[in-house]
């Protein structure tokens, strides 16, 4: 896709179609149409693709009982306010992440994933299996929505930086475009951190507001065309190890499903936490020989002392976080601290030598 | 669960149940019985509870239509005798691995997992986005099958040694239970390999018959009570970097299923093979800390010298498989040599280093 085509169905910018003007959700027959808003563009790599699959694929489950269609950002409501579309009730169904909304509770950015924090994997064994999901289950509850697991980008890129970082002297005073807890992360750092919407970024680079920004990888970053400005790309992200997205449904109108349409919902977001990441996982190496071969953009991993820089940031803001006086924030931040504790054991007896071994000693051509 | 009572359900060396004195497959006004046969003991950690809860999720998402009744290992044919007995129409599903199969076609080895292949997140890229799955279907066509990923285990332990290992030396004539192309690779190095059942690996390391043994991993080994025997557990599994499961289907009657129940069927086969492998990621580290903690095991890494002669050997393999004579074994060796080349730059351009720098510079107490 390219840069303009891409931005044109974006929809971030743009006008709104007004609610009213769209159908209410039709139920006749044991048969209902739900509308699943979304944060993501039409047709953006990945996680809006992977939105309207899992549209799709609840659609086909349930031979029509559920069918759900697919709002794309600014089609029924903007991005940032398809979450409150759903507690308002002028849709069923958000796909978007769930630290979009840490307004609602700071510890919601812990179900898309923390600086320094779990990768795709990891994440999903807190959730599913350390305790996860009950806690998101009681910070959402109080909105009257459920949250699920649906997609994750696997470990980001680093950013776009037009100039080279030798060392954290660099960054002092770099306009640098990084949100959430990350954005914090590069503040403490010395970088002068502001946030964009995705369709807002480019000009910000190619006038010079910007010095630098991070979006998401490869596979998404290739669209927006940012190697056009800023050649220099890092790798990797550690502030974003594994970005999960979320789909959040109406807790009543879910509960009142039969339950076969239950465990539909739930199955297809799992397979798509999975059909998502794994798309990542195949499509951000291939955009990236594209980025490289075809746009002259340049790989570069971070200085040493700016990863340490980024961990000591990061250190500080868990502690923060476990300090909260709200006890559901608290809560969450030390359950993910005690998870994240017992998940990075696997991760550092088994997957890491393995991979570092792999990297050393295994090479076919 | 204790290790007696564990092989009392193994089923794996006793008498099986005749198929004949159980129930056809009822068919009754869209309802329908498949019978699952697996490899796997009932019960069995992260693999046969995983098959179990399959069977649930898809008996509960399509309401009993197509109701899913579980045999595990031994209990309508023995473990080895799942696929046949698809082929043969005495089961409709197994769950199992692949590699089980490998005197079919060798070329099944790539869809559990091979020797210094890809992990758990690799895998599935491969066979979901990049030609993986598309070759599968081929392989399996020839028995009139379809297969489809089911589950994985993560990176696995690399074994249990009565004697610490030093290098390659002490692997000379090391008499070591490790099945499929796993095997080869450790007698490619110079040790004695055989292959027995899970339930007669504790009695031949206790009588002396082996010096060695390698199975899954803590979240199993545990079970199996090898820590009893050999206390040195070693890491990372370089055969078994992520070991994936697979549901096998009757195509003819899949086919034959409405598309909602298809849609149902390969859904929940997904949503499990992240359920399973984030069950490995959260509780192999939980038994690892009760065998170092309550049974005195000590967890070694493998010497560099051993990694890098797997490695080579790994490599030979390889070689071998693509050079084979039969053209569809040369075709997913080529296939998953092009995916592994793709989808590892994203392993070593973001997670590695990634994972690296928080092993080094993030700790939270």
């Amino acid at each position: 896709m390219d840069r303009r085509s891409f931005l044109k169905n974006a929809g971030l910018a743009g006008g709104v179609a007004a609610a009213s003007t769209l159908a209410s959700p039709a139920i006749s027959q044991n048969r209902q149409e739900w509308r699943m808003v979304t944060t993501w563009p039409k047709n953006f790599p990945g996680l809006g693709v992977g939105a309207q699959r899992m549209a799709d694929r609840i659609t086909a489950a349930s031979d029509g009982r559920l069918t759900v269609r697919l709002f794309s950002a600014g089609e029924l409501v903007p991005a940032l306010q398809s979450l409150d579309a759903v507690i308002d009730g002028s849709a069923e169904m958000s796909h978007g992440a769930a630290y979009y909304w840490q307004n609602k509770n700071v510890g919601l950015n812990f179900f898309t994933g923390v600086p320094y924090g779990m990768t795709a994997g990891e994440l999903s064994a807190w959730v599913r299996h350390l305790g996860g999901q009950e806690i998101w289950d009681e910070i959402y509850a109080q909105f009257g929505l459920k949250g699920f697991l649906s997609g994750n980008t696997g470990t980001q890129a680093g950013g776009w930086f037009r100039s080279e970082l030798n060392s954290v002297a660099d960054i002092q005073g770099l306009r640098f475009r990084t949100p959430g807890l990350g954005g914090r992360v590069w503040e403490k750092m010395g970088a002068t951190v502001t946030n964009l919407a995705a369709g807002e970024i480019f000009q910000a680079l190619q006038s010079g507001t910007l010095d630098a920004a991070e979006f998401v990888g490869p596979y998404n970053d290739l669209a927006l065309g940012f190697y056009q400005i800023a050649k220099n790309y890092y790798f990797p992200s550690f502030i974003e190890p594994g970005l999960a997205t979320e789909l959040v449904v109406d807790k009543a109108k879910y509960e009142a499903l039969p339950t076969d349409l239950q465990e539909i919902v739930r199955s297809v977001a799992q397979a798509e936490y999975e059909m998502v990441w794994s798309d990542f996982t195949a499509n951000d190496p291939r955009a990236l020989q594209t980025l490289v071969n075809d746009h002259g953009v340049k790989v570069l991993a971070f200085p040493e002392d700016i990863m340490e820089a980024g961990a000591k940031a990061s250190m500080e803001i868990f502690e923060e976080l476990r300090a909260s006086d709200d006890p559901l924030t608290k809560k969450v931040a030390e359950s993910f601290v005690e998870g994240l504790a017992l998940v990075r054991q696997k991760t550092s007896d088994a997957d890491e030598p393995f991979l570092r071994a792999r990297e050393k000693y295994f090479q076919l051509s």
